[in-house]
């Protein structure tokens, strides 16, 4: 089975890892913007070839693990351009637009919207785990308009690498996903922003940081490449989480000019709540 | 040698075991708010006996790990207490309000003003953990005011326990703190705000929060008995914090708003240079 991977990043050479431990007869293909990357992949046996534009017919499966922005621009071409029993997936933070772009498209049958709830805060080739997916959510996109014998594949390759699916509406995961991930983004990168144009005495940061500030801040380490073309995309979601996030903080403000530390207080008992939603997720995913 | 912890919790706890490891012949005396967290701190052995009111001019050693607002309460009446060869020490999270309630103080010679880079959003006695403070940066203020022999003793024991010591003016500690501790949990208690408001399917937060969102959101457990009074003491550098804060993130809206992702993506590319500043923590963490 011939796989080929657009994209050998974090996801994407995760994926690679995935697929060679899971799918018998593999050959890996892959293509890269940076060369250098592309290089590092070869070398770390992430991928066994460079895919050129020719090579897409005979792919068997194509994981597409760029930017959303980028994956919106290409994916029309592939499905014009593979054969007929491939199957195209793509791993993007973003769903509502890339299913629209292709709902007329006489191969729709042979995509698959994925996103998978798995990351971490570093990019390229190097930073691709072997069990990136284990444990994790997989969100599939309408799945009714793939070809069943296609997405049962999927599904199947999913579960071996140990992911729980889930089924969700392209337009309802992009308003889901805002409150739990970007809206975090932005909060970290503006975070990481105040400190640094505050504290010009840098040396003041290093011995008083703790891992509280190192947690809340550690999104800020993420890529624009990955993250502006997201905050793009679902850009109407974000201004309103965003409206909503900032009116809370101002609201947490005026609470203490005004010495109202009851009020404060009781606020924060009522988010403490936070505690029980955070251990049903890691209980879910131990249970599953 | 007699040590009394009034606030055997997740700081006053670790500071019991810390204690117990490294000084010889201890009998560690233990005070709290809670009568069950009290019983707790027996039981789990953090503690040997209750510290009785009647008992504090027989220590030689008092810990004031208790909420910041009730430490500046009662700091004067046990430097009026204790016997005249005895060390008092805090470990609050605020610098100045503390160091100048005592600053003529007769027996100001006898207090050493500390906060301890460490901790977790748990709390109680069940909490403590016996590396809590190992290689965290331990920060004394107005070293120079404390008598020298309890000024070395303590100096003497931090460093057994693995802390880094620094020492900083309570004013600049009080500013510096803000920007990477006071205004992290700000942010992630609103962030959770934001989030538990917005999604009442609750069932798609445990389905789509990974591990970015856990982290961000993660002092959003922290307890108000603690982070109120806090944010009382340091009110004036917090709001002025908070403000700046608000306004990066309502330019980062306007920035979206305007569709300037250029900019945005420029910004962000800055930002990203907050990777370095975590990096330099855990090298000079390591080096030390």
């Amino acid at each position: 089975m011939k796989v080929g991977i657009i994209g050998v990043g974090l996801i994407g050479g995760s994926l690679a890892l995935s697929a060679r431990e899971h799918i018998p007869d593999i050959e890996i293909y892959g293509s890269n913007r940076s060369q250098a990357n592309l290089q590092k992949s070869l070398d770390l046996g992430l991928i066994d070839f460079r895919l050129e534009e020719t090579m897409i017919k005979q792919m068997d499966i194509i994981l597409l693990a760029i930017p959303v922005d980028i994956a919106l621009e290409r994916l029309v071409d592939l499905l014009d351009e593979v054969n007929d029993n491939a199957l195209i997936m793509d791993f993007g933070s973003t769903k509502a637009a890339i299913c629209q772009q292709v709902a007329l498209h006489s191969k729709r049958g042979q995509f698959l919207a994925t996103h998978p709830i798995a990351g971490t805060e570093y990019s390229g080739p190097a930073a691709a785990l072997p069990d990136l997916f284990e444990d994790k959510t997989q969100i599939l996109c309408e799945t009714q308009k793939t070809r069943p014998d296609l997405l049962e594949w999927a599904q199947d390759w999913f579960k071996k690498i140990g992911m729980n699916l889930r089924e969700m509406d392209p337009v309802e995961h992009d308003q889901h996903i805002t409150y739990v991930s970007h809206l975090s983004h932005i909060s970290s990168y503006m975070l990481g922003k105040t400190v640094m144009e505050k504290e010009k005495d840098q040396s003041a940061i290093f011995d008083m940081a703790g891992s509280g500030f190192s947690s809340t801040v550690r999104l800020a380490k993420s890529s624009p490449h990955m993250w502006v073309p997201i905050f793009k995309q679902n850009k109407e979601n974000i201004t309103e989480t965003l409206s909503q996030y900032i009116n809370n903080l101002n609201q947490f403000k005026q609470l203490l000019d005004a010495n109202q530390f009851d009020k404060l207080h009781e606020q924060i008992l009522e988010i403490n709540n936070i505690r029980q939603i955070l251990e049903g997720i890691t209980n879910t995913k131990n249970n599953q």
